[in-house]
């Protein structure tokens, strides 16, 4: 099943660079390097070196030279897809990088698909499929708290925490097959209260790293913040300085989707996604508030809502401004009042918003936008309110849509076990659950998988990968 | 003099890829990489290693774990700048090579600049200058042309020939020394004879490498090509014919000089630059000739001018059009008249355009552009007419401006000595003019090079190389 061709492929970025590399996979690829390659030494063959030694030599084609090279030579299974590989360093020009990727077909390797190499590696055993897909997160990672969730998962700790869970799910298994035993002798087991309690710890398993997953997916694609308030109360300004804070890095963020997402800000290390809300204004026009209504549509997919409001206009008005947002407010929201413009504002209005009672998921911070005053307070807050220390622990956190969806179908076996239990089903039912259950937790590690499903991972890799 | 400070750079091409690779380069590289690097062993030190050998592990900063990656290392001076080195293969974020480079700074490495590697290897005598400028050059290359001269200078091509001449040089001075130790002997030697044909044979080789700078130039920035005719002749259908010519590349290319230099195609490995003359019309109309006087202008650019004929017109008309566009070819460039539309053309104006007379620089091809017939034989034209095969020889082509410049300066004080034989002017002065030349020529391999010379020629390479 598994294919025995040896592949290659440029592995690094494309375009032109002091170096790029090369790569060849496969039972072969020391030998088709070794077709091509030329030590200063001539009598040196790379298939008598040992593993992870590095050779300069040059590429010949056609008696021709096409390069001066290094060659890395890696042996099964000590190599990233287990197989014999090389890695060939050459000049980056793209016409030499061409050139030996032509010449490498020409000997007898294949061009490698997309992500070919990590897919080989996981069908080597060298990772599970969790991992594997991680290996793109990795990849992909535009800021630090993204990396450090990929390279987690990459470096399998959410495998660890499935196989906990499958732990978990056995002994679950061992419990009702227990039952089962005894189910013809009609007394209430003490174990099943043991049952319930382990169905909901499971359960409560299963609902937490699916519950992460709006965390995860959020800090993979930028923590989405809405920044709402009045025409002239800085919102501009606050934006502007917020971008430039520590040299934040402006981007556009190419995700495994290809989608472009604008306005993505790194900010110490979070990538922040800042939503236009600007036509949301504190209107009690009918017709207004119609189109209005798009702008709030936007606002309940911000996690943070920074409203801004100028602390030189009364106290009423802020606040009647506070308490017109504070409805549209949502659970999992964080509401930080930003309350601009402290140099200019009034004593009273400040003096009385220092004293506003704040609900749980309500911050206020006072600045001046426009001097950069409070800015890290503002910004620690918004770390702050989105739990980002959560990732600081070994929490395992989900950032992976196709496990979000797996774990949901989980969750949702687990939940019928529990109502199962309840409504007191025979354990037949309940162990049919339980293999649900199972099965779709083997689908994350990739301990069952299809060809379809394999392919759609890996299709969204890059090629070298 | 020499900078001992450990540099570090990404030195594979900017952006997202399967993986990047971080270089370190002088004396402490090593032990910079040890400090951060971290073996599933442990214990494993860096510094420990055997040189050419390749190692895997953790990058940790502050505790945390910043990829998994694998390290190479180089000792002096068996490296590429001489130095020790290291090669930090990392997972190809734009994030982590960031954060890599950073850690590499904070542990003692500074960011190197533009070239700094190659610079270092020539300071530290791995190559001399000229092959140290090639290297650009072979990064830069994109066609197999321009990379083979490329490549064939980096590999001392151009050294060897330029040592000659220095030989050749020597021999002339002590044939001078030998001259004025005789010079109160008022006599006619034998020995002026020869020191006139060295001077000569000086002269020649200095002329032969001057003069290839045109082919040279072209061949790395692109074979100027103009294509000339009527309308509807089938210029345009001929350049589409020409760029669909086995998937031949349409690319911009970003040259040395930075400039954008558009529609370069390369064809069977030979880059051709089309220039846009559709201005060129045959027309006695006094007025529209002046605005047509500009396009000409670009027509003397040309290496080759492909004059494109109609077949279907009376030979009377197609020979009035060649005759008007011979006068205008200039020495240098090659004519190839395209007889096109064959397919449809008149049977006499086929016949006696195939008994035409052609000068020495004119070839003749009949083909049909739309049903793509005969295009290999117009490409094998285009490709002897600028003697392209001559780098197919061991012959050696100045593609470099800087050496072009002290090639001419050279052949100047050469000349002078010439003249200087003639006139007969003193040994002294020969021996002036002959210590210029050598001296010019030490520039080129950079025995003889100042700061601003060198900054100049490195700060056009790539960071990282």
């Amino acid at each position: 099943m598994l294919d025995q061709s040896t592949i290659c492929a440029i592995s690094t970025s494309p375009g032109i660079g002091a170096l790029a590399i090369i790569r060849l996979s496969g039972s072969e690829s020391i030998t088709i390097a070794d077709k091509i390659f030329e030590s200063p030494q001539k009598s040196k063959k790379l298939v008598d070196q040992p593993a992870n030694t590095i050779h300069f030599g040059q590429l010949i084609h056609d008696g021709k030279i096409v390069d001066e090279v290094m060659v890395g030579i890696f042996k099964a299974p000590h190599s990233f897809t287990g197989e014999n590989s090389v890695e060939i360093s050459c000049h980056g020009s793209v016409f030499i990088q061409q050139k030996i990727l032509e010449i490498l077909v020409d000997n007898g390797a294949r061009l490698a698909l997309p992500g070919e190499f990590t897919q080989r590696a996981f069908l080597n055993g060298k990772m599970d499929l969790s991992q594997a897909e991680a290996v793109a997160d990795v990849i992909s990672s535009s800021n630090a708290a993204a990396h450090k969730l990929a390279l987690n998962q990459m470096r399998g700790g959410f495998s660890k925490e499935i196989s906990d869970l499958r732990d978990q799910l056995l002994h679950f298994t061992a419990m009702v097959e227990l039952e089962l035993d005894f189910s013809e002798e009609d007394v209430e087991f003490a174990d099943r209260t043991e049952l319930r309690k382990l169905t909901e710890r499971i359960e409560e398993l299963l609902r937490k790293l699916k519950d992460s997953f709006q965390l995860g997916n959020a800090i993979k694609n930028g923590i989405p913040v809405a920044i709402v308030g009045e025409t002239n109360v800085g919102k501009s300004t606050l934006l502007n300085a917020l971008l430039n804070e520590e040299k934040a890095i402006v981007s556009d963020i190419h995700g495994t989707t290809r989608d472009v997402i604008e306005d993505v800000v790194n900010i110490h290390g979070t990538a922040f996604r800042f939503f236009d809300t600007a036509g949301i204004r504190d209107t009690d026009d009918h017709i207004e508030n119609l189109g209005i209504a798009r702008s709030y549509s936007k606002l309940e997919q911000a996690t943070v809502v920074l409203l801004v409001v100028d602390t030189h206009n009364p106290f009423d008005v802020v606040y009647g401004r506070i308490n017109k947002i504070r409805k549209r407010i949502t659970t999992g929201q964080t509401l930080i009042i930003v309350a601009n413009k402290i140099d200019a504002g009034l004593p009273d209005t400040i003096l009385k918003l220092e004293s506003l009672e704040l609900g749980d998921y309500e911050k206020i911070v006072f600045i001046a936008a426009k001097q950069k005053q409070n800015l890290d307070e503002l910004i620690d807050y918004m770390i702050h309110s989105i739990n980002i220390e959560a990732t600081d622990q070994q929490d395992v956190i989900v950032t992976n849509a196709r496990h979000f969806e797996i774990l949901k179908n989980a969750h949702e076996a687990i939940l019928r076990v529990l109502t199962g239990l309840d409504t007191g089903i025979t354990g037949d039912f309940l162990a049919q659950d339980i293999r649900e259950c199972l099965h779709y937790l083997a689908e994350i590690t990739g301990e069952i998988s299809t060809h379809e499903v394999l392919g759609h991972i890996f299709k969204n890799f890059c090629i070298g990968k």
